[in-house]
């Protein structure tokens, strides 16, 4: 069976207007479209001014003769994270500063995720992850915009 | 009734150790105890270096005479970073590089809380938080040590 290849890199500025394609795709299919506010333009100035509030990777693909498959490429990233983690990742220019967070020890690795996307649970469980919600009792909480509008005026 | 007097302040590097305390007593009450694994050198590397990993703020009691009471020090706690995510908070030097990050618009707080800790609950949802978990589905997963050594030695 041919398999395309697939290369794990850190994201780059014009990479963000196919990362908000994919938040969008992502929202669409988590049935939660309404809640995707961001603009390309935040995510150039978040992610790639002076001090960048988010780090991300992307995987390219080169295309290969045949019928598409899965390709591994969420097992890779998180793969990626956690070498990083380890110090035993891409070199210090790849993460820029954030290099220096993420090798002075980072000790967990966490993500959230629908308890309906059984694919997605599947796979992180597969991979070591543990469902905090389940075995704990974690609860998500979020203020929204309004919200805190509100509490600040208050 | 009396109350105490109450200061939020950004956490200083001294202020380590009492947060440290703080963080053993709140895992204490979850009975979590054995998933605290930060030092106090930790906590001052991770805050106070260069490339800050977390900001934190701090309630200072000036205490009063009388029964000890709630002071509504988490509402007041979190009353702070609305308003300082809103702009109407502290000048610029208190937040130093941070300040920056949240003018620039953080469009929402997240908090993660047990379900049995009905006390914190209901004082988020009394505060206008949304629980994601109960509404949504929103699961918590974590990665602990172990097994980010395991997907990076794979």
């Amino acid at each position: 069976m041919a398999m395309a290849s697939v290369r794990i890199r850190q994201a780059e500025e014009g990479d963000c207007g196919n990362i908000l394609k994919l938040i969008r795709e992502l929202a669409e299919y988590e049935k939660l479209s309404d809640q995707v506010k961001i603009s390309e333009e935040a995510l150039r100035a978040d992610g790639f001014g002076e001090n960048p509030f988010y780090c991300c990777l992307v995987a390219e693909l080169l295309p290969a003769p045949g019928e598409p498959q899965g390709q591994g490429i969420g097992s890779k990233i998180i793969k990626k994270v956690a070498e990083v983690r380890r110090g035993m990742g891409p070199p210090a220019w790849f993460w820029k500063s954030k290099h220096v967070a993420l090798e002075r020890g980072c000790s967990q690795l966490r993500l959230t995720v629908l308890d309906w996307n059984k694919g997605a649970m599947d796979l992180y469980k597969a991979l070591g992850a543990r469902d905090l919600t389940e075995a704990e009792g974690w609860h998500s909480f979020r203020f929204e915009e309004e919200a805190m509008r509100e509490l600040a005026g208050k």
